[in-house]
């Protein structure tokens, strides 16, 4: 059994993470921290988790997190860089649901996130943690950066005709959709029922976190920079992304032939049928992406439509994927439960 | 491994089944029939189950079901009292998820359901299969009455109260509020999402089908008839239903303590502390029932609030506990999937 | 033209005054005030009032509201008891919109809301602002208190039953539910779309502000004390309250031709055919109440369906109403848009 | 008064119609035809409407719609191409909210609705009723082609670009979200709300009825053919669309002020400040279209967002606002209704 440490247990990152670690057969979640919360039962804040989950939030600096196998940050942004470096000195492994060691040049993460960046060399060390990209360097790593929602659905989306060179990679749209939970569970008059329900609006669309995200892992994959347009959008759902891809060809293949033998042999990416429209609640609890490939009135646009449910492989499922990857496990280890339809 | 069948599973009903059906560990799903769509892969039509159900819907004239060893009904009223008594004279044990076989009184539910029952003398065998009041004539049944989503959550929530003969038992009342899941996967008007969102109301409230049900259930577990007044709302959430229950206080107790007390062994049921409130979305995917006893100012009103996951302990859920139960098995195997909140 | 001040006009009563006395054909809004948001131009943080309210934000230290004909207070409970007085002195008529004058035993009202009152005199003047009870001291008021959403919706639907002494008003029993908007436009947890969308709940069973307002009215319709439990939930919609009412009958009558005769001249109630069921949607952004009367299988046991808007007759619109009385207007002057549906 | 027809009433651009035109000063409906209801109370149907419209559906045999001044098709596509003619031959004028006599390429439209066309010389003399393009033409109009939903926020969106030519219209894109009401009254499983709420997802990405009646209309103002990309989305919202367009820009300009300049007059365009994002409940219920100019990261790409309300400026306020301009009227008599927030 993996002994398990989880920091910052309050959002919905948080609570998907407890609820998928209480299922799965070789997790032993030890210890859960909180700040403003400790001493209350888990259970209590999450009535969900009622006679499964019989840990109370601890306080941070109280917690015996060293004796950790792994520990998973669902923190605000800023904080595992913070606390994570003690905590891979005394060995053990961490998995960070937040930004901090996702983005790879230091001034650009401290431009789109507005704080200085408290262990440089620790980004450098991070494996990003997109298991269809990385999965051999996340098998060894000791810290992975777990990827943004919007990231993993658009790197995804976009993986195997970027990675092949078929499109125009410096005009790349990425018009995609989120769920309400994809904004936290913190009390914000935007995200209200009130507001979010019966609405749709974009927002950020003069700049995103998750744009400099994307444009690196596309990057990476392109062997060059690209030019991307992203454009976020709040629906009025409560988990789930879809994302509507965008690319001009600029060479000809068999484009459904091309993404299903790339996702061949991958437990959590399903590659539709032609003229497959996936929904977001068919993913809904699960740790899959959905994805389907068109050439609208056959012309030179590619539309690629992909879908997570944010919460699951999008945050929380991802990250039980990778620890599931570095501690030897099947990666699909408690990670099968069917998606919740309707 | 159980062989098991399941007649019409086009609806709701039909695919939570297979949902949870999918997922437990002693069932094999040897057939499903659909008279509409015999031929189409279950998976096309409930994408959410790709890569898992690979079965096709198969015409119910060529389905083997007698080689089964239980065959679940997921069709309208109506259809298992023409089609199970085969079935059953074969040996094979039957699970209806529909109406016709919980009325005792023909008359009553000829009256009710407006047709002529076609078997009664199965009506009388059957087993009404709620497993907290019918446990051990379950393990023993060979036809189980899965009981009704409303009655579900009204009697669990009356039980202690009612059985106890501690309150008024000719002035109950069941304010009770659904999930448009509840009405079906029929493409109906009504319960479109731009009639069923933003919306709220009553109906069926001069009367509604599960009246008698709940009467039956009362009446037994009092001893004597009851007067029972039953509202059912529509409330706009796909999954859920919370019944708000009054009774008056006949003779004094520890309410809070007789609850816990009734259910104190039942893994299925859970009841929370005093002063709580059950949310929906806290059973949400999961078998579980769970129940808050309130006494408002302290005056002779009881006011019990119980909540369930209509498709599932108010129908799927509880049918495949029924199953376990039939078949030897753990009652909570293939049930323990924690609720999914948010 | 009526000058008017609205204070604190930020919530969602705020905008709802806004949107109705924007098109009010006597209404000249002169001033509205923000301590928060002093400065800021109300459209801006309202975009539905584009082009057509050019206010901004008055600080309210500033702001000249004792030349105004009438100040509405929007604001949370405990501001207008400490600023409408001065208005009054100067000849200033007040609405009030949340509950400072609405309870006339000042220990009860300083028992439920927790302060004390700062001008208890003010509230033995203040008229509750009900017309369809109220209505001629309403015409000469120079303070009115506005009834609260619960307390509208469940006084109309009682009103016919209690004034006429028909039923047992030691036991009467009010199950209601509303939209979330109805929970105000304050950055809480717990009306997040990620927690109150999919999802439903009973809360404040044990006791909630609305019960004495609700039982102050019907004491007074009946000549005498009522017993009432009051049990609220939150329903994910944004405007509508939907108040099921329970009650024993203890004199027969023609209840449906009671109900027509009591509401037939009154312009905002309306009462449904007999076996209706009122929609939420049905009275969605108007000042109209409809109401229906079942007697469920014609047992001793009265059913009454009250909807209303909870932001339109459960608050702008019903202050609108009382304006409109106060300044001799007709009683229905910019209170005649219809419903949107859907 | 205008005496009105409205055929085919049953809905949502019939009802909302006859919510629009019973509060118009100028309008008299003088009949509404269903041939499924005829006889029914339209306020039976629509309880919204109670009080307020006292008319029946007529049998469509026995309507006298040639006494009418103008007559509204609120029908599906193929009905109005039959009817219409011999209504314009007695000098009754028409407005077809389906898509008839949009497409002025007759072979093109008979490819995309399946139908032989039954009045093609109608095509020809028919105005398409956009006013922020046509008002000219529309105010002599016999025949008005209301526009298709998608259609009007994807055009006004477009406009200001494509007429001045400062874009490449060969690479346009169009990835717009609608409500659910926007596919109308049906009874169909898909849009149910169990299947469409909570839940979004893309539909006809291979090819939508109104990509040609865009296409049409931008090559009118580029006064060239264009390449457009659309992709519709289902989004779990009652009313409106979110057009997110994409152009790459091919001659620099103030684009903002552009759009404030080609704007400036228009009663129903509202241009947002830069960097806004217009929400779709900003024109819930009103005849407005808010659009908001972005230049991400100061690229070569534009993002237009353009907002309406589907039933309203894409539907039912718009034949309005053609039928004002037709008869003389003021073109925003009767429209000045503000937008319900929340």
């Amino acid at each position: 059994m993996i002994k398990i440490g989880i920091v910052g247990g309050t959002g919905y990152t948080g609570v998907e993470l407890l609820r998928l670690l209480a299922m799965h057969p070789q997790a032993n979640i030890v210890a859960i921290t909180s700040r403003g919360d400790a001493g209350l039962p888990v259970a209590e804040m999450f009535p969900s988790l009622r006679g499964r989950v019989s840990l109370k939030f601890e306080d941070p600096a109280k917690a015996n997190l060293a004796a950790c196998d792994v520990v998973f940050f669902a923190t605000p942004n800023g904080i595992a860089m913070q606390q994570a470096p003690a905590l891979l000195d005394a060995g053990v492994r961490v998995i960070d649901l937040a930004a901090d060691f996702r983005i790879k040049d230091i001034a650009e993460w401290e431009n789109w996130y507005g704080m200085t960046h408290a262990c440089p060399d620790w980004v450098e060390k991070a494996v990003y943690g997109l298991p269809e990209v990385n999965r051999e360097q996340i098998r060894s790593a000791r810290l992975i950066a777990n990827p943004g929602c919007y990231p993993t659905a658009v790197q995804l989306g976009f993986k195997p005709l970027v990675s092949a060179g078929l499109v125009d990679c410096g005009s790349l749209i990425a018009d995609a959709k989120s769920g309400v939970s994809g904004a936290g569970r913190k009390a914000e008059t935007h995200i209200l029922f009130s507001e979010a329900s019966d609405n749709f609006k974009a927002y950020g669309v003069s700049g995103h976190r998750h744009l400099p995200e994307i444009r690196q892992g596309l990057a990476s994959m392109a062997g060059a920079s690209v030019g991307l347009t992203f454009v976020p959008h709040l629906t009025p759902i409560i988990r789930g992304i879809h994302a509507t891809l965008y690319a001009k060809i600029r060479e000809e293949a068999d484009f459904q032939a091309l993404f299903e033998k790339v996702y061949a042999n991958e437990a959590f990416v399903d590659v539709l049928p032609a003229k497959s429209h996936p929904e977001t609640r068919s993913v809904r609890s699960a740790n899959t992406c959905r994805i389907a490939v068109h050439r609208p009135q056959g012309g030179d646009t590619l539309v690629v439509l992909s879908v997570i449910d944010n919460l699951v492989k999008g945050a929380a499922g991802q990250a039980v994927q990778n620890m599931n990857l570095m501690f030897g496990l099947d990666e699909t280890l408690g990670l099968c439960q069917l998606p919740l339809l309707p």
